[in-house]
Formats: structure tokens, C-alpha cells, sequence
């Protein structure tokens, strides 16, 4: 129980209204749960989702409220019963920072679909601060010859592409489209571009043509142009968007072959109007997909260390959070803002 | 060639206008290609696609013309490039009557995908004949122990609830819906029971409750009931839309959880508005599939000859098909009428 006598022991930078800057702010945690670790915080990514919590788009957010969920530190203490995990390793805690364990989805490995899993900044305060506590499973040890400034983002921007390849079976003979070239799409088409895949960007900013070749992609169209994506109707084994944006479905539709899936990671402002007959015939599916699991997320990191794959960020200090935000709604960041906490 | 001084040889029921009885009807289907089985047609079942190809529903329909594509018949004459199959063998032949061969589809197995796969009654005359002819890959040898008068709508609408099983990898751990309770939905309930499922039905017309039990369902839930699709929420693995009505799909995807599918196999009326959120956090899937390949619908008669599954028919002599199509029409077949064409 907490202990309102207790000096607060937390400290980080809060949201107190819809769009206000953040301020300082102390929390009292409470005390230690046994199944849980107390991390350190070096560094923490700044999502859009952090964004929608400080301007309470969801009608979620309970101010003051402190947001950050990509964060990478050092244990400082474990609970009684938290297991594989020890003080002074180097962990990632993404979007949940812990689930029920017991249910279904849990007992199979899929804690990421938890019906109880716990988001890390929806009901508490997040990682914009010096300390995070999460259940040990959602810990998730960095491996050797990853620079941590570099690394936040993959375990919620990452996680989030990653997950669809190993879910849904994407092959490295496939044919694989990332729609929107942002914090998500730009690792998206780092990890098919290893992956073994033929790697086609779809961007509504022709401008960042050659940024998506470097980025990994062998073909770039432009998602806003209807002949384009005639050309290559009936080509594509895999579509992943990461977009939020309504577009013209019937046609991205169109751009996969037989068996081909669109997979959502973003959530799309408008219902997406389906008509049945343009998936029968060639068998095509549709689908959306959340974070990946701890046990995803491991195997992501091991293959992002062995392909030196990391996020391309720009760093700013802890202290210059509200710079960070701003250019992050500028929607000039490209593609992901980290924070530095010691500075 | 055809030859236009030789006297027609095939002698069968052709519409001659949109909507009218059908009548007796001659063609010469020229000489016989070298990858083509002739088959003497002693079966035929009669599908709703039947009906629409009648009535014209699909702008795509030449009079004079002669329904009929769920044909069972025994091999007459055989082109000299035909593999695997003998003069007298008994085959049946379903949606399709041909594919390339040659196309990515085709080479993997997936005949039922070929961009260029032959329609047996769009742009040729089909079963309600005395003869028919088919591509050898698409002439299904029959196995011993199945009723040749019965197992008809297999090669239609028995195909095309079987292939999902197969394509989607159900497993007989999963509970599985089935929506519609009529000529594929009957069938989907007698091989979810066999492969070993816990399978809902889900149907508008609440007096074939006992019916939908009796076909292999352990329970029945009123598909226009929202509180009771309520109760079963986030329970199902995989939900098979056979229905052609429009529903309210949120509930109905709604009754599935994590990685639930739902697939649909008949075109409803209407787009399908999907709200991405609805399948993110659980990771559903969305999508519909056609009539099973060749090698499916030989999987599926193995099944039905171990389990002794047949379709419920109602048998018409061929002679009496108009009797026959008023009877589908009424909406009171159970649940597939199926043309002896002996008589």
C-alpha cells in the first residue's frame, strides 16, 4: 500500500490538461510487487500514442499524467518472485508492461492478446521519468552489440511491425508492401529488406523515394496513385500498413495475389468498406494486429542484433521533452525521437 | 472444329430467356479437345448459382443455355493427353471445368486460384444434359462407399465449405460457427462434427433448431439474436459465413476470439464496414474463399467416404427440372435438390 506520509520517489514530466506542455512532476509508486522489476530509465522513444494520451484523444487519460512507452534501463530491484531477471541488467519495457499470466492467450504464449494486459501509460504513468516498474515478463533483456540510445523504439514501433512477419507466417520468397513510410513503416522496411523479402514502399510523399531504397525498399509507388497501384494489381503476397489514413482500400486490395493478406497496425479513421466477392476468388484475407509478445519481442531483438538493424532516430534530452513533442507534431521526425535521461 | 453439317450430339435443359422454364435443347459441342474427359451425366445437383446464371443476375449469361454444375457421371471418351483416368471410371465435376496448368496458382496446387480457371455454365452449357465435358485434372474420381445419387452438391457446395478447413488449417480443437443453415451450411455442420470441432450454428430461422443438432451442430444460437450474440462473445476460433443476407458483422466478429477468422463463402449484398480496432487487439482475420482445387475436393471425398457424410437431397427426375427449380426457388429445399437424369 502506498504511504501518504512517504516522500514521493518518481519523478518525471506530466501532461496536466489536454495539449499543455509538460511539467515536472513526482508520483509515489507504492511499493515493490513481488512479480515486478524497478528499472532505471536511460532512455525512452516518443510515440504518436503518447501524443494521443497527452491530448486525451481516447478519453483515457487521468492527469497528471506522465507519458513514455519505449523505454531501455537497468534493473535496480526485483520483487520476490520475478524470475530470469537480475539488478544491474539491461532491459526494454514496451506498450504493456504486464499481463494475467493464466488466461488462454497467456498460457500460449500470446500475452500480447491478453484480455488484462496492462498498457504501460493507459491508468498509470509512464517512462518520460527516471524510474518504470513492469511485470518481469514484459522486461525484455537487451542483447549484446545494440546501442540502448538507439533501441526504444523497437519495443513498441518495432514490436508492432515485427509481429505480423512471424504471426501470419511471411516468407522470404514473399512479396511484401509497407504502407506509410513513418516511425513504424521506416523499420517495417528494414526488417523485410533482411527478412529476404521483395520490399515495395507505399508513401503518399513521393519526396522520401530514395530515403525508402535506403531504407530497404526495392520499389516505391505512391499510394495516392490509382494507376500505380493498377500496375501492380495481383502482385503483392503481403500488404502491412501502418498508415492512419483512409485510402482507397478497394485498390490496396487489388494490389495482392493469390492468398495475399492486408494486415492493419495502424487503427484507420473509417470502417473499411469490404465487399466480399474482391477477396473470394484468389483467397485474399484481412486482418489487424497488435504489439508482439515478450517472447516476439526477444526473437526481434536477436534478429535486430545479428542484421544491426536499429531504429533511425533523432535523440533529445529528457529535460528538452516539450521540443521533442512539438517536432514530433510537426511531423517532421524522422522517423523516431528518443530521449535522453540523463541529460 | 465444329462441324456445322453434323447432327448436334448433346441433348440437354436450356433457359432461353431470363426467369423462363427451361426447355429441351441440342448443341454440338465439337470434337473433343486432347485434355478433355466426355462424361455421361447420371446426377446433377442444383445450386443457387444455377438460378442466377437463369435469371441472368450476373449480366453474364447466352442464351440458349444449360445449367448444372454439381454433375456426377461415368467417363465415355477420353482425349489422348488425359492423365489418370479411364473410360467407365465414375467422376464428378463441380464449379469448375478447367484451369491453365501453367500459371503460379495452378503449379502449386491451388487450381481453384487460376486467374484464368473455366467456369463449367459461364460461357458454356453445363450438366443438365445427358453429357458433359471437363479438363482431366477437374474430373474427380469418386471413391468406393460413396451413393453416386447423392454425393452431387458435393462438387459444389460440399467444395466450397470443405476447402476453408483445409486453407485455414482448423483444427479439431477449435469451436467453430457456422452462419446459414441451407445447402453449404448443412454440409459445414456435418464435416465440422466429423473433423472433430465444437460447431455452433447460427441461423434466422429458429425451427431448424432441432435440424441444425441432428446435422452435427452442439449449439444453435439465433443469428439476429444480439444479446445472444453477446453471449457467446470472443469465444469462437473460426466463424464460416455460408449466409447471403446481410448481418450485423461487428456482433458476428465479435463472437470470435483471439486469432479468430471469420471466412466467407457466399457474396453477401453489401460491403462489409470493418472497424480495425475490432480486430487489432485480438488479431482477427477477415476473409473469403472460393470452391475447393482438385486435390482439396479428392480430400474431401476420402473424408466423407471414412465418415459416410452425404449431402440431404431431394431427388427430381431430370425431366421434371422445372419442378425442381421452383422448388429451390421456394426457398424449401432440404437441402439440395439434386437431378436423376435416368429419368
Amino acid at each position: 500500500m502506498s504511504n501518504p506520509t512517504q516522500t514521493p520517489s518518481f519523478s518525471g514530466w506530466a501532461a496536466t490538461a489536454p495539449g499543455a506542455p509538460l511539467q515536472r512532476h513526482s508520483y509515489d509508486p507504492g511499493p515493490l510487487a513481488a512479480d515486478e522489476v524497478q528499472v532505471v530509465v536511460e532512455y525512452c522513444g516518443v510515440c504518436h500514442s503518447d501524443q494521443s494520451m497527452i491530448d486525451n484523444e481516447w478519453g483515457l487519460t487521468q492527469y497528471p499524467f506522465i507519458p513514455g512507452h519505449e523505454v531501455v534501463g537497468r534493473i535496480e530491484q526485483v520483487g520476490d518472485r520475478v524470475k530470469g531477471l537480475q539488478v544491474g541488467q539491461r532491459v526494454g519495457i514496451g506498450w504493456y508492461k504486464g499481463s494475467c499470466m493464466h488466461c488462454a492467450p497467456c498460457r500460449e504464449g500470446s500475452h500480447n492478446l491478453c484480455g488484462s494486459a496492462r498498457p504501460t501509460i493507459i491508468g498509470s504513468n509512464g517512462g518520460f521519468a527516471d524510474r518504470l516498474r513492469a511485470h518481469w515478463a514484459w522486461a525484455i533483456p537487451l542483447p549484446d552489440g545494440l546501442d540502448p540510445a538507439l533501441v526504444g523504439p523497437l519495443f513498441c514501433a518495432g514490436s508492432t511491425v515485427f509481429n505480423p512477419l512471424l504471426s501470419f507466417g511471411v516468407k522470404p520468397t514473399d512479396r511484401v508492401g509497407v504502407v506509410g513510410i513513418g516511425g513504424l513503416g521506416h523499420l517495417a522496411l528494414k526488417f523485410l529488406n533482411a527478412w529476404g523479402c521483395e520490399v515495395t514502399a507505399f508513401t503518399s510523399s513521393l519526396n522520401k523515394q530514395d530515403e525508402a531504397r535506403r531504407l530497404g525498399a526495392h520499389k516505391v509507388v505512391a499510394s495516392t496513385d490509382s494507376r500505380a497501384l493498377k500496375g501492380i494489381a495481383g502482385t503483392l503476397d503481403f500488404l502491412l500498413v501502418t498508415a492512419n489514413a483512409d485510402l482507397d482500400w478497394t485498390a490496396m486490395i487489388g494490389t495482392l495475389g493469390t492468398r495475399g493478406r492486408v494486415n492493419f497496425v495502424g487503427v484507420v479513421p473509417g470502417a473499411i468498406p469490404v465487399h466480399v466477392f474482391n477477396l473470394m476468388l484468389q483467397q485474399k484475407s484481412l486482418s489487424a494486429s497488435p504489439v508482439g509478445s515478450p517472447a516476439a519481442m526477444a526473437k526481434m531483438l536477436e534478429f535486430c542484433a545479428r542484421h544491426q538493424i536499429v531504429p533511425q532516430v533523432e535523440q533529445f534530452a529528457m529535460s528538452q521533452v516539450n521540443a521533442a513533442i512539438d517536432h514530433l507534431r510537426s511531423g517532421k521526425a524522422r522517423y523516431r525521437v528518443v530521449l535522453d535521461a540523463s541529460r
